[in-house]
């Protein structure tokens, strides 16, 4: 297949391309490096530097005797989108291409209008381009469990069958996402499902729960072929700061009671759920939903299970309760379907013991490299006015 | 109340102006006038043509003694925004400065990204402004009941009641909107709901149904306070059009089948919709939808009814069902509440045969100035590729 990666600099995009590299598909990587520009706008930087992309594409060439193909541009600018799908006509588009982070999208008015802008417009952009050079292509498109929000009612993949007042129909599920980041999910999700409908395009929203780990098959190939790996405040997932605070001694940081409920995945298990839905294509016109995330865990829960793998190998792990910067449910019913990758062959790699000591240990061996000034949360949800431009 | 409307020189936003300006409010307008350069891009004009808006609210004052305050900008220019609402500090903000056609959105990639950047933005820059210079204020914002689509169960405001799995919540009700306009209201909304829910502003939005209708109490105090009334393809609403049609002997273009039902309002009662809003406010944290529209009508019903009335006037009215431009059901399903205006004390002003008869006879005066080339569908919702830019 011709595979093109939208976002093929981020830390999972890096990983995809490499995947696919190996499996004998012709892969192709943009990305415009939006992310690393907006790491340095906050101060913060992942754990080891990351090569250019294009040193990483010469390295994986080396080490590997394969070509992935690179474009650099912006989603945004839609002459380089035309242009791009005009000239590699890819069979799949695999769109992780996105500002990711919640609390960027909350910081102010200027990150919230450029994250709903950034990431919608892109989107729009890919959907117009596929429809005039290659409407027969698939998009696989990353969205997220924190479109649904938390409900009362049991999480569906994408559609609920709702019976109201002796009538019944089948609708999008309804969403109720926590952060203007979460929103412009929303809003591509209802984008790309008025696509398929109206010109008949193929399409799979992944919407992703919370990815931990750092190593794939490939970045294990060379030091150089490593994926960014952060652990901070703005774009640190939680497991993957739980990890690096536990090496330092820094508490973990908990947002307030700790009950709040999500589902999570190994980066070796976004892989394989991409591959998957890429290998079993939406038809025509099809909008297809997966919930893409192994297992729910609460916050606490993780904290402890950091916990008790790091005194197992001798690290004193303590958990603190902070005020959490985040308007949400703190203790809350959460129970998401999960099945249609399963049904597709998903092998879940879940969260051992020996998946957690395996990544303290891993950042262990980089310890001297952690910033601690990048963990506590700086970011509220209720805003301050003078952050406000 | 000092009451500030977004789009002022519009079709309702005018009339919406003088309404409040009689009622003793101290009514600000702000508008950018998109929507004339807009009318100027498809090369379609309004029946009558409409002074500036500086002249409007001159000969406002000439003939009430009543100020109408004014300012020019755009509310994608978010220091304007800021400025304006530190300035006029509002209780009441009243929102129609959208782009407002489904057709228009659905020219080309172009207009489809305008569309969605020009009302997602310019609404995110208002929540921003009021949270920041008056977070007391009460949005009044206008939606549109094609968020809703053509469910096959009720459509409810706002919310629904979800029973699933033997668990309840009650959420936002699903959307399907059909077109990239109707995408960017649906976006609006699930934003707004957001920042009430985060930041505790205070909103309503009005699912308004499809407006018909010339006059007004203020419009006909002069013949220079007159409102747009638009019959063209793109910006006509479907009434309207009929109307104007009936008056040249031009075939009503009813699309398809014209079994497609939707909730129909006279202008007259957007006015009274808007004004019952704004007497009684959503309270803090309080996102509130009214779905605002007085009877539910198929397309097919409108032309019957503007041809019984025509032939008792002595017009020849013949209706054609013309291929349809749209991607929608054109035999559904339809019944969507609208009680909550009528519980605050809404009056409905019905489609009678004296109201058709009305609009016919009042377009019949001005029949020499019907440009019957605006009529036809020029606007298709596959989209052709050499629009495509």
């Amino acid at each position: 297949m011709r595979i093109l990666i939208l976002g093929g600099d981020g830390y999972l995009g890096w990983p995809t391309a490499m995947y696919f590299s190996t499996t004998g598909d012709e892969v192709w990587v943009i990305d415009n490096f939006a992310k690393r520009k907006w790491e340095l706008e906050e101060g913060i930087a992942p754990l080891l530097p990351i090569p250019t992309l294009h040193n990483r594409i010469r390295r994986w060439r080396e080490a590997t005797g394969k070509t992935i193909h690179m474009r650099v541009g912006d989603l945004n600018n839609h002459r380089f989108v035309y242009n791009l799908f005009s000239e590699v006509k890819p069979s799949t588009v695999i769109h992780y291409a996105e500002q990711p982070s919640a609390p960027y999208s909350m910081q102010n008015r200027n990150t919230a209008v450029a994250t709903q802008v950034n990431n919608v417009v892109g989107t729009l952009n890919v959907l117009f381009a596929i429809r005039r050079h290659c409407p027969d292509a698939h998009l696989v498109k990353l969205g997220t469990m924190g479109e649904y929000g938390t409900p009362n009612i049991d999480i569906e993949e994408g559609y609920i069958e709702i019976t109201h007042r002796g009538r019944k129909d089948v609708v999008l599920y309804p969403k109720k996402p926590g952060s203007f980041y979460h929103l412009s999910k929303v809003h591509d999700s209802h984008n790309i499902f008025f696509a398929c409908n109206v010109w008949g395009l193929k399409a799979t929203d992944l919407n992703q729960g919370i990815v931990y780990g750092i190593e794939t098959d490939q970045t294990g190939l060379d030091i150089d072929l490593r994926t960014s790996f952060h652990y901070d405040h703005v774009f640190g997932t939680v497991l993957n700061r739980f990890i690096v605070q536990a090496v330092t001694g820094y508490p973990l940081t908990v947002y307030g009671k700790g009950g709040q409920t999500r589902g999570f995945l190994n980066i070796r298990d976004t892989l394989q759920c991409v591959e998957l839905a890429t290998r079993n294509p939406a038809g025509p016109g099809e909008y297809r939903v997966f919930n893409q995330f192994t297992e729910q865990l609460s916050i606490n829960e993780l904290a402890n299970k950091v916990k008790t793998v790091g005194s197992k190998i001798g690290l004193d792990v303590k958990i603190s309760h902070v005020n959490n910067p985040r308007k949400e449910l703190e203790e809350h019913y959460y129970n998401a379907k999960h099945s249609k990758l399963v049904a597709l062959g998903l092998k879940p790699c879940l969260l051992t013991e020996e998946v957690i000591q395996s990544m303290l240990m891993s950042v262990n061996a980089n310890r001297q490299f952690i910033d601690t000034l990048q963990f506590a949360p700086r970011i509220n949800w209720i805003g301050r006015q003078e952050q406000d431009n």
